[in-house]
């Protein structure tokens, strides 16, 4: 019998010695999650062949973390998110036929319950910021309307802020609407064009940003919840393809085909038909919706 | 330009949209590290496929793990032994020849400036317990014995304590001692036979291996730090072969090698020429330093 079947640690054998004590497990799926983990956490440490001083770095980092965790802040979701593990996550979660709209991550600043508005309402409520109209189509998979859907949307301020990130500062519900979509499926409302905005950066995953030499910005976007009876829900954003840092998101939201239409209208007729004292940004998007 | 060349989200190339973005890292050693663990990771999430509830639970995991951590509990580090992680760790910077003896974890009860001893002096202060001898020799890979090697060793009591975790229970240093070979290279001591004991098992990481259905015991054990000049410091444990524990230790800490013989030895001659009223347990092991 070798060392490793007597349950003694061998380094080459170390995956099976530790994995094999999982026989008796309670929980079948968590015995199947810690055999990948365990396999693949003794790989990256054969690779990586860390000092002792550099594992105990890595403890110390996990520390940190961990401490930095309360009620309002959630470091270990931002370190999935930089590590791309939350995009993983969603995308392997959402998975779709092809031509309906992709997902992309939820973040922690949706509000449930929403003020109902109607098409054509400006969800901007402090009237802060450059004008904007977003407009577009709710489709199937095969270009019909879908009427009835429900459009959940928010998105931060000209200055890169939530409302719940400004409270007394901002409105409540500045910047958040809900819409539903009649029989011909098409949606707009205003708002103002949102701006870039940072991910908190005052701990040890903005530590490590540094380090990396990577910054901790998220390119500006519109993030949205549309559900319609019979159809997968998705939850998406939409984003600015001129941001600076459109290709380089801190959490790797950004994917190719959520890229918008964004374009300054100068027309002064435009503008006043909108209600809008000058230019605006007009932005259109299509979203595709897949049967459930 | 494919989209993951441009900084965008795609599941196919997840890996190389995330480590692509350390390309200015000012650390090139953590750029080398994140990159095998991103890479790791990301192979492990595509291959568990978790829910969203999943990842969640992983967070809120890893959080109650941070969270558990203070001046004298690491839960992390627990974490690692019981992966295995601290194992393969030491056996990656323990390489020795053929041989030569084995190291394991130092684990966290180790004190310095221990008493130091003449040989055969009784390490066991408070007379609790059953009678061990404990006597070998400290010899080099050729076979010749080392002189001027330095013993550190330490143990848990015969209830499975340590004394700084029964400070006023146990005398100070009970249990520890350094002593100096001569010229033979022998040394010997007594003690009292140690017991098997539970890693700390009341948070995130003993509630993970209740789920598995594993245990958080260790098998009874001496430790020892042995240095000399111009050898490899040797820090590992002896074992009790015949320990219910010894074929699965909570930490992976034993080695087959690492097995000593531990005999019940009844002759009361031989018991009244050490000094013991009884039966006690003779305990021999060699140790094999490897040339620095």
């Amino acid at each position: 019998m070798d060392a490793h079947e007597k349950g003694f640690f061998t380094e080459a054998d170390s995956v099976e010695v530790v994995t094999g004590r999982n026989a008796n497990a309670k929980d079948a799926r968590l015995a199947e999650v810690m055999e990948v983990i365990t396999r693949k956490l003794h790989e990256a440490v054969k690779e990586i062949e860390p000092t002792q001083d550099e594992w105990f770095e890595a403890i110390q980092f996990l520390t940190r973390t961990g401490h930095m965790c309360n009620d309002w802040r959630q470091e270990f979701i931002l370190l999935s998110d930089v590590l791309g593990v939350s995009m993983l996550v969603d995308a392997i979660n959402a998975r779709r036929p092809t031509g309906a709209s992709e997902n992309t991550v939820l973040g922690p600043f949706h509000v449930a319950d929403a003020p109902e508005y109607e098409m054509g309402t400006n969800i901007c409520l402090d009237q802060k910021g450059e004008d904007m109209v977003v407009r577009g189509r709710i489709l199937d998979t095969e270009g019909n309307p879908v009427a009835g859907a429900r459009i959940d949307v928010w998105q931060a301020n000209d200055e890169g802020f939530y409302d719940v990130q400004q409270k007394g500062l901002q409105p409540d519900f500045n910047l958040r609407g809900v819409f539903t979509t009649g029989e011909d499926g098409t949606y707009w409302f205003k708002a103002v064009k949102p701006k870039f905005y940072p991910i908190p950066d005052d701990g040890p995953v903005g530590q490590l940003l540094g380090r990396l030499g990577r910054h901790p910005f998220r390119p500006a976007h519109l993030h949205y919840i549309i559900s319609a009876e019979g159809y997968d829900t998705l939850t998406t954003h939409i984003f600015d393809p001129d941001d600076p840092y459109i290709n380089s998101d801190a959490v790797f939201g950004v994917k190719e085909s959520l890229l918008a239409d964004f374009r300054k209208e100068s027309d002064p007729a435009k503008a006043a038909a909108m209600g809008f004292a000058g230019p605006y940004w007009d932005v259109s998007f299509d979203f595709v919706l897949a049967r459930a």
